[in-house]
């Protein structure tokens, strides 16, 4: 099978390998070493000095992690959305009591740095942003530069939450020289790992506001996290297998350097969308604001995203992916994190290619 | 390595390899069947006719879906505590604004019903009774059945919610005969499975608690578990690897049939503790209350648990557990969960035996 959706991708055979490992002890010495030498790699990939937490859980809970960790009920926060997991951002801090102001971006588009600094001007009691660094729903990736730029040099301690979750590792990223606040990332992305574990950056800014939160956390407590990482401990029993993976698939980046695999994927992306359109089709979001890690294609007029997954899968054995709400039959997704190379992609443009001169 | 901690367990061999199948789309057919299955399984091993929700994240997040899905902040719960899980589970009701009115027992004794009993003849508002099946601090089980007799057919409309992290899949448990609300567990024990699942089990009582509740969640928000669930799928991306794991350790779970599980558990356990007093160690809880997944032991006068850890380890590659908080050096615990046999037992009560003699 050939998956191809934003998420899980398909883990290199070593990887998977080694999860089948034997237990061990997670407060013994052994696992003291891993936690100690993951977090050390994480940090470096995050492009951090300061800290970075390891969690058993998605994505989602990384996000759940950078919100109740930093802000307090009546926050007023800028959740900017361009797209569901945009939306998702905004929607727990709003459950757990924030104050959201939205600013809603059109599905394709990226946020225009203007609009964040009209709304910070209009509204200075913002006290952080969140947004969504790249965005799988649909194929867009944010300038997190341009955003930090404006959000931590043109005004004075806000904190900006990221979710990077299926950025981080695959796109540029540098925490600590864009100033980000929080990162939330997830294994199952440029990770090359399965699902099960999260990663979440915090600035020293961010562990200041930690001391002044007062929303309600427990299992993603960062406080806790900090504590018994100090015996090299998780506070809470990890899914050490996928520690063991985590372990590997590190030192594999390292090896290859995170430059080398931020270039990787901007290759693959730019041969995706190159090959995309020569078949015909066109990308859904503008190339300049299009991602690296996700191709979001717009399905031809007079055909439906269903039937064309439908039939990639029975005829070519690749798993794309549908488009989320509003989107669900206008576009199709196809992932490209982690090791795709360019034969991973050309049976996905010839089914593709087949598929419209059926 | 001989691992005899209370978990993670020493996983089977054939489960470790299952992990290390290659990923599946979460939200197709194939996952699909999984969830389904396993679904109905572990209904299967709780008893219960009502919902189990399966989570990514470990059992403290369970306990935290039990406790936020249920109560409303400023709730009055009795929290009855005969160890640190206790404690810990007392401790999230109370950061969420539960009013937690605790019961606190002594270290190796279980709860005693009466004791239960007027708490809530004397406060009559509380609403939820939290409570420990078995507890690895200390190695007690309480008698469950009959704290629900007490809680469930005395009173009227009173929430159980049950820690059973260490006791469904390996303690008798019968989630609806007993009339429990909610049952959290985690995959690391009896369940042999590596740590990074957590199952929850949910009555119809609280899922009627759940609509009132407003105690702020998202990742462990059981309704977005619900909702998915009608559609095949997991709210959020699941741990793939060992949701294979999960549907590999169930089929064989079942196969033996529980009731052999329960009873394969209390012979390793009587036969644990007969061991350890045949080598003129004591057990630390009385024998009424002591549990079959492990045993906590006293480390005799003179004797220090730490050097007797490491001699353990250093000799014979068995881990054991210290105790936790003030039993640190007073007591060892010998985990027997999943399938130990007697075989795993003898070289642990052999090397216990050699380093008293030494």
């Amino acid at each position: 099978m050939n998956l191809r959706i934003p998420g899980p991708i398909p883990v290199p055979e070593d990887i998977l390998e080694s999860m089948s490992n034997p237990m061990i002890n997670h407060r013994g010495t052994e696992f003291k070493d891993i936690l100690f030498r993951t977090t050390e790699g994480l940090k470096s990939v995050f492009g951090t000095e300061s800290s970075v937490y390891i969690l058993t859980g998605s994505g989602t809970g990384a996000m759940e992690t950078a919100v109740v960790n930093t802000l307090s009920k009546g926050d007023k926060v800028l959740s900017i959305s361009i797209g569901t997991f945009g939306d998702r951002f905004g929607e727990i801090a709003q459950i757990y009591g924030a104050d959201v102001v939205h600013l809603k971006c059109l599905p394709g588009t990226a946020v225009d740095v203007d609009e964040i600094r009209n709304c910070l001007n209009k509204q200075p009691e913002i006290k952080a942003v969140l947004v969504t660094h790249n965005e799988t729903s649909t194929g867009v990736a944010n300038d997190l530069e341009a955003i930090s730029q404006v959000v931590k040099k043109e005004y004075d301690n806000k904190l900006l939450l990221v979710d990077g979750i299926s950025s981080v590792a695959s796109l540029p990223t540098y925490m600590d020289l864009w100033e980000c606040d929080v990162i939330s990332t997830a294994s199952q992305k440029g990770w090359m790992l399965p699902p099960g574990l999260a990663f979440v950056g915090f600035s020293n800014f961010a562990i200041e506001a930690y001391r002044n939160s007062d929303m309600p956390k427990f299992y993603f407590d960062i406080g806790q996290y900090e504590k018994y990482f100090k015996l090299g401990q998780p506070p809470w029993t990890p899914a050490v297998s996928l520690m063991f993976a985590l372990d590997l698939a590190l030192g594999q980046i390292l090896k290859e350097g995170i430059e080398n695999v931020y270039l990787r994927h901007k290759e693959i992306g730019e041969f995706t969308r190159h090959q995309v359109r020569e078949i015909g089709f066109s990308i859904f979001p503008d190339e300049k604001v299009a991602s690296n890690t996700v191709t979001a294609v717009n399905v031809p007029d007079g055909f439906k995203a269903g039937d064309l997954i439908k039939f990639m899968k029975n005829n070519y054995d690749i798993v794309l992916a549908a488009g989320q709400g509003e989107l669900k039959e206008k576009i199709i997704r196809i992932g490209h994190m982690g090791r795709t190379t360019q034969d991973d992609i050309k049976p996905v443009i010839e089914g593709l290619s087949k598929f419209i001169s059926q």
